[in-house]
């Protein structure tokens, strides 16, 4: 299990990082990518080229406690010592949380069959400090019932084009699973599962949301908007650092 | 209500801070207190002289949700716009939670009778990144019960000189009025409350009792330590960014 062609390993990985110094989990033309971070990790600890693939990309400033990873290496000292040795050679904001070895086809995008986040809303009429890089900062109060009555639109397969691009191709159409919110003290808390998303389809729902819930959408608005598939019908996208990529869910 | 001599008018507020960036609350030698970025805003707002009092001192990278301060003021346009100005000049990590006028005589350090504390231990083999400047990353299991059984011997009226040295004088008696650990999930957090603290004496207090969750002591030698009433028994002190002054309480 695991061996490829040239005695390599496969390894999946389950990595959590604080997205607030990043430009995202993909590599970009400017440095300092998540993925590039795990990279030069990975070839610190081995002495070999390694190349990191993640179940999906995360914007700039987007946290994660689940995302998805996997990576070929030709190692020897067992799983534990490679992830304690990898939670060494990494910076204090990215850690491997499991690791384990997978068959060498797995693939950690194309054999995603559910995503899950949760975007996180401090809504109080003070911001706080303690949080201020981990929730976004709503000081309107913010109706639960009214933005779980318009969540509830989102489930099931639809046309989701007002609320993102697609990554390739022309394809808008996903099947979201979950779509609700909970309540801690003043935190609200919003979790997404779908198969799929569209490029920042979950901040531009929670925006959509957020006016829902202060009352300046009704629900038949956010129903309207929705409909249209039409990304002008949408309201500003919420900011990065309120979203967490919670989990990846495979067969 | 509230006015001094002057006309001035006494204020109390609840404070939050993010205490990482910080030499600490109090004015040091050195800059970037808390204290100084609150008379600084005080003054950007008002064009007066500020000073700032607090109901004690935290140490540098220590946070609050709830310190209490004072000052006195001659301001005409109300609590509520007062309070919102000096949000807008504060920095992100500090924020003013209440404002309130109070009575002129009102000190609070000395009219304080309680002091609450949480100290957040993240218990898991693996850091979190998204933790790591708000709890303690401890990788060995814990034992929740061997620790609630030493925190119990706390509580009452007695000698705490091996947990810390008294801020002035030889007094080394305190109250302890709660002493507890609770779960949720894999955050381990530890309530104290007590008339007053030496220096450092949660932080002693935890590392004392991080040995007894993790076996290295058992209570009998917590209770030794505790006994002797001396600094030398105690275990290294946990570390300040774990812990956070959550309120001062009044008659």
């Amino acid at each position: 299990m695991g061996l490829d062609g040239n005695g390599r390993i496969r390894y999946r990985a389950i990595i959590e990082y604080d997205g607030t110094a990043y430009v995202g989990f993909q590599r970009q033309r400017q440095p300092n990518s998540v993925q590039e971070l795990l990279e030069q990790a990975i070839t610190a600890v081995s002495q070999q080229p390694a190349t990191v693939i993640g179940s999906g990309r995360t914007d700039s400033g987007v946290h994660a406690t689940g995302q998805v990873i996997s990576f070929d290496l030709d190692w020897s000292h067992g799983t534990a010592a490679l992830q304690r040795a990898l939670n060494v050679n990494l910076p204090p904001d990215i850690s491997v949380r499991t690791l384990e070895e997978v068959d060498s086809s797995f693939h950690p995008r194309f054999d995603a069959r559910c995503r899950v986040y949760e975007y996180h809303i401090y809504n109080s009429p003070v911001r706080s400090p303690i949080q201020r890089h981990y929730r976004w900062h709503v000081a309107k109060p913010l109706s639960l019932v009214r933005m779980n009555e318009a969540a509830a639109l989102l489930i099931g397969a639809h046309d989701f084009a007002t609320f993102g691009r697609p990554p390739q191709g022309k394809n808008t159409i996903r099947h979201v699973f979950v779509a609700e919110w909970r309540q801690e003290d003043a935190r609200l808390i919003f979790t997404i599962a779908a198969n799929a998303f569209l490029y920042r389809m979950v901040r531009t729902i929670v925006g959509c949301l957020k006016n829902v819930g202060e009352g300046s959408w009704d629900v038949a608005q956010f129903r309207t908007a929705f409909d249209a598939a039409d990304r002008r019908q949408a309201a500003a996208v919420a900011p990065a650092h309120g979203l967490y990529l919670v989990s990846v869910l495979y067969e």
